[in-house]
């Protein structure tokens, strides 16, 4: 193993269920946690640091990543502009710029994420995820489904997919009932996308919390899915790709029920609540 | 074909590439289009709207992915907060909340997007992205490469990927001279992180722009990726999966050469320079 493999990937034990037999094997989980980026700028006597962004990333190569972020933003242009650039061992990188630099930060024409309080590791990012939903105190349901059911769930979602097919770049999200019937499908270029429109359909029928449904994503399981599915209320996720370890933790402190690489006889379970009950295991 | 998908897909023509044969056919794009989610909210006599996020989504549904992100986010909790929803012809949609609702946009611990002039249309986004590239008035070179050396280029960029094979969920952006040659590669569970980590290694090194080289991108194009390249001074981009219809308007504009689906003996060029020749087709 590569010496910055720790610090990219967690090993971690998963249940792997292939057609109706469940072992318990280790598997590895890409790491994804938050990386703060700022930037020092102004005169000798009127230095100011300003938060840029906290992106979702594998750790590794942080200066690099904040270096290229920065300038693809066009924030700053050369190198000659920085000064050091102090990599924080919590995951925060300050990138200090020379003297009399200008940056752009406030009349960019570009968009760039602001954060206010989010916590730059991933437990506070959990800890504040965990607050705000809505339904946090609510009962949970018990929810049961099949085997061969969870089996058919992506033969199903790919047969209603209007787009996948013609562009192979479309994701899509879909909300089944624990008989395995689509209830809700969204598509669309970003995953998060096809999840808030799918949240946004329920909210408009007015249906959320969805805790009696099953969560399908067509690709990787990332933090920000969990995320949403945590405020909505949804207690089952599963994915058809990976999931990256941030997603595990915020899926476990929040009794989510999480598979992925959902195929047509075998998934992983990274994660399974007491409420999720698989029949015929 | 679906009466929605005249606004989710376009069809487009392009060159494809198969061997050594090359013809044109007619292919469909994912569209991915700016979407600008505001909310209005306040007392009667002090009404305020403000833009909460700029999201490069797929057309359709545009209410309830505004709904959808907005309760995701925290920023509503209830249909009952929600008096209207206005949606506007060219990507835009304004949440308009009942009188009293107060908002906790300011005190979310979230992070969020933030615009400062992003346009609502692709168009004005192209413009911003193409006034602030520092290199856009250097002249570029011509760069020639074998027809087999493409085709070799994913094998090289997996054999070389550390963390893919034992994950599943790991983007790679591979940088390559027009040899072939495997100048820098970075993994990220955020694509657009991958190739952040690639250009800011570049400016580490003061190679920029990197208009001699190759870029290869493990997965999907979109108008985030084509971006970064053209503030890198990329001329050419291969994607190994599909590009969005905005990444493509924008390599238009750029002069870019952007392939996709990029096999081991097959390849779709979906625009391409004069400055790009492929030796042996």
């Amino acid at each position: 193993m590569n010496p910055a493999l720790s610090s990219s990937v967690r090993v971690i034990s998963i249940q792997r269920v292939e057609d109706n037999e469940i072992r318990s094997v280790s598997d590895k989980l890409a790491i994804e946690e938050p990386l703060e980026i700022s930037i020092e700028y102004g005169n000798t006597d009127s230095r100011e640091t300003k938060t840029v962004s906290v992106t979702m990333r594998t750790p590794g190569q942080d200066k690099n990543l904040a270096l290229g972020f920065l300038f693809t933003e066009g924030i700053i242009s050369g190198k000659s502009e920085v000064v050091a650039v102090e990599v924080g061992v919590l995951g925060s990188v300050k990138v200090i710029c020379k003297v009399g630099f200008k940056t752009n930060l406030k009349t960019s024409e570009r968009n760039f994420y602001t954060t206010s309080s989010c916590g730059v590791c991933g437990k506070s990012s959990i800890d504040a995820i965990k607050t705000v939903s809505p339904f946090k105190n609510r009962p949970k349901p018990e929810l049961e489904i099949n085997l061969e059911t969870i089996f058919r769930l992506p033969q199903i979602l790919r047969n209603s997919q209007d787009y996948f097919e013609s562009t192979g770049g479309i994701h899509a999200s879909g909300l089944f009932n624990s008989a395995g019937e689509l209830l809700v499908l969204k598509e669309d270029v970003g995953r998060h996308n096809a999840l808030d429109k799918l949240v946004g359909e329920a909210f408009e029928r007015d249906i959320l919390p969805l805790s009696k449904q099953i969560l399908l994503l067509s690709g990787r399981a990332s933090f920000e899915l969990i995320q949403k599915a945590v405020m909505a209320g949804i207690q089952a996720v599963i994915a058809i790709g990976a999931p990256s370890s941030l997603a595990l933790e915020l899926a476990k402190e929040s009794d989510i029920t999480l598979i992925g690489f959902l195929k047509e006889n075998r998934f992983n379970i990274y994660t399974q609540s007491e409420n999720f009950k698989i029949i015929g295991l």
